[in-house]
């Protein structure tokens, strides 16, 4: 970029780039992008290097005078790329996957440059109108029935938020009115219930609610690391008893440790029979109910009230994108809806569908265009195929661990994901954690693969989780291969 | 894009677009979105619609087939381009302006296309680390001390909710633990106090944490729409007379309204006299203080516990991105700290930044990315010569206004926003607030200009509000004529 024409003239500044520059470097974009996505399995998955080490490759100020964009787009290659952890390399098995595909980006491409806000119906006709088709196709898509309504938010965290503050209200605590501080009625306290294998977001929640850690009650699981009804139906009962408020039961179909599925039916009996708002976090799994088939473990969760569904995991979406579906917006509303002056609008026709009064932000990105492109991109018989694919290839990881008297499978795999130890004859106990995560180091300091662990009933538990858009069998191969490498040459040495 | 070669071959569909697919593609898009920039103002900045006209214009279910991209592009010309609200468009005079930059629409490719989730250090080194870099960059242009640090967020709303559950924590209640309910000690309520004019994402964060909309204490203004420290020192007296807990109290820069800036020094004398939190909301006018010799309505904004900036709106970067800058991140880590062991990782260096365990969400998005591009491609100076350059025209606007007995400014232009309203001889106070509805919504039917409102003291008032990066004197010159035109014609046939 020339020295800035404005700036050198005295006029006031009141431009963005010239139009030819944009789209040269635009261009230029687009060429990075499409050779990093060509290349990216030439890169480690996780980068050689240790926390710290990066800060000191920028300058400690930021720059008074313009630097011009081809020495931005050669520090992008020099700094930022080769220092980023590789979600977009097929090789990578940890955590469970995003994957920005190329429909994706293309959505995110002109959801940047279209620059709407929906949070208002007014601020973005487009914005709100086609969030509610893009809803209401992945509501059919994944075989819920009318009656569900929803919106798209940033992540799993903010949808179940959202959810149990739907909840609160849903409960006529009028919690978001009248606060939860110095309410006789709830002396004896609040509670909220989980699995013990229930993701940290619904605790993140409950910190953030003001119901605090202490309402989450965390059910027993049985060893399928599934929720124990029955104990759940117990634990209520004692809550009432000792005058505590039970809220809300969240049941999730796909753990983040073991994508154990809890028994949504027999939770949805208690939860209607106890009136608690049933919330089922199926944030990972949820794309699996695109294929009619394969609905078994989904069975009850046209029961809940609210359901999150991830399309920036499964579904091949650049972060950020949850779905929360819900039968009871007007709940959601209860919770959030606030109306001053500047945000009234002069609308002849009412209602209107204004997105802010059903979330905690008031901002809001236009998540769905990039869902309206990809869903139509792939198509949804596209989108099946490739995770119909993916449980393919995962059934195929657990027959190899199986198959291998040094391997341990530690929990079933009902979708995409394994969980599994080095477990060699003679090797104690004792030692064994610590045997896991040095071979799973191991592995992931060959920059090939990308791995994360668990613990499963106490014991370090490597995952292997499938999901990456790009990921092939050669990939789910080669990091057996690495496994089985490195675990004989720790486990020899050990 | 031909039919899905995997699914026709019956093989497991595992990837991505092809590659020359989507380079193509990307291409074509950058075209699309360079085109549209370049002829932005051919659109009305508001479309002719109402709201629930858009929804048919789709299919009520999603299709199963793949649908070729270049049909895909056209549908986004037809269909979502002309239904939007032209956020871009130099004749955007509403709400706050975001702007996308040319910068910022680069930063967001490349965001997309790197898939980066910098929610741990290990899940993204560079965001992580990147995120350190510019937020300090950033503290340093404004002028903030060091002792400063923060994060990027989403939203003003999540940073402002982030900086009330910290002085939750740092008032020692121990909410992120214990929660609200059933704690004796908080009997008769707590309290968050901001003026009349403070933003509705501090009530909102009120009903999100718990605290409730009532726990939100409204301090009166003077009439300058300025926070009276005064009133609020007797709001605080009063409550603890009353065993209320008070906890925090939030000064604006820059309301949003009439964009007025509260006493911050006198505050933060009663907020360190009481010990409590103090958090400037300066979401919008925050940029201004990039210009050393305009820092006077910033003045004690350093004695704060935490600020909130937003980039997103005066800083043409792409929705979203929010600065929350805090001396106190250890507040903010009691708030919001978990770590489930699927989140532990394994690193040699210690402590590792991990930024999720300082906000709600656990998914991140690489914000920082596309502010460091931003930031170099503008330089600070030629951040300051825009910032300098609307305030230059919203002084012009006044002036225009001033000059003419048929209209009145109803408060003061500290920044770049004019609030006004049609006032002409003969027509009765209570006519007004009917008549400048009336003009404004015919000025916004012309699509040449967008205008919002609110009111002050009651009174409906029109605003312009200066802050897009392409607006030049000639869009402001316009909004001015069509106001005139307007109200001329309605005045005289009302």
């Amino acid at each position: 970029m020339a020295p800035d024409p404005l700036i050198a003239a005295g006029v006031p500044g009141l431009v963005d780039l010239d139009p030819a520059t944009f789209r040269a470097a635009a261009h230029q974009v687009v060429d990075l992008i499409a050779d990093y996505l060509e290349g990216v399995e030439g890169y480690p998955v996780f980068p050689a290097i240790e926390p710290g080490s990066l800060r000191a490759l920028f300058p400690a100020a930021a720059p008074d005078a313009p630097v011009p964009l081809g020495e931005i787009l050669a520090d992008y290659q020099a700094l930022i790329v080769p220092n980023a952890t590789h979600w977009q390399h097929p090789g990578f098995l940890a955590y469970f996957a995003t994957t920005a595909s190329g429909p994706g980006i293309l959505g995110e491409m002109l959801t940047a440059a279209l620059g709407q806000n929906p949070m208002l119906w007014r601020t973005s006709p487009i914005g709100t109108e086609l969030e509610g088709v893009v809803v209401d196709w992945l509501r059919q898509a994944l075989g819920l029935p009318e009656g569900f309504d929803g919106l798209l938010t940033d992540t799993a965290s903010t949808s179940t938020l959202i959810a149990i503050a739907a909840a609160r209200e849903a409960a006529g605590l009028k919690a978001s009115a009248e606060g939860l501080a110095g309410r006789p009625e709830l002396a004896d306290g609040v509670r909220v219930y989980a699995s013990a294998e229930a993701h940290s977001s619904i605790e993140k929640a409950c910190m953030t609610l003001g119901l605090g850690r202490a309402s989450l009650t965390r059910i027993a699981v049985n060893d399928r690391y599934e929720m124990d009804p029955a104990a759940l139906a117990r634990e209520v009962a004692a809550d009432r008893a000792a005058g505590r408020v039970p809220l809300a039961v969240v049941a999730t179909i796909g753990t983040t440790s073991s994508t154990s599925v809890d028994p949504v039916t027999a939770i949805a009996e208690i939860a209607e029979a106890e009136r608690l708002w049933l919330h089922v976090d199926a944030a990972y799994a949820g794309p699996v109910a695109l294929l009619p088939e394969l609905r078994a473990p989904f069975a009850g969760w046209e029961r809940a009230d609210s359901i999150v569904v991830n399309p920036h995991k499964w579904l091949f979406t650049p972060l950020d994108a949850s779905l929360l579906l819900t039968r009871r917006m007007d709940q959601l509303r209860a919770a959030f809806s606030l109306q001053p002056e500047y945000l009234r609008t002069i609308d002849r026709v009412r209602p209107v569908r204004d997105y802010n009064e059903y979330q905690p932000q008031l901002g809001r990105r236009f998540r769905a265009l990039k869902l309206w492109i990809l869903i139509r991109a792939f198509g949804l018989d596209g989108l099946r195929a490739r995770i119909a694919g993916h449980l393919a290839l995962a059934a195929e990881v657990r027959e190899w661990i199986a198959a291998d008297p040094d391997w341990e499978l530690l929990a079933p795999t009902p979708f995409s994901t394994v969980c599994f130890r080095y477990h060699p004859a003679g090797v104690s106990e004792s030692m064994l954690d610590e045997l896991n995560a040095a071979v799973m180091d191991a592995v992931n300091r060959t920059g090939e693969v990308f791995l994360s662990h668990t613990r499963l009933a106490g014991r370090f538990t490597i995952r292997l989780a499938i999901g990456n858009l790009r990921t092939e069998e050669r990939h789910v191969a080669r990091a057996w291969e690495l496994l089985r490498r490195e675990a004989a040459r720790l486990g020899a040495g050990g």
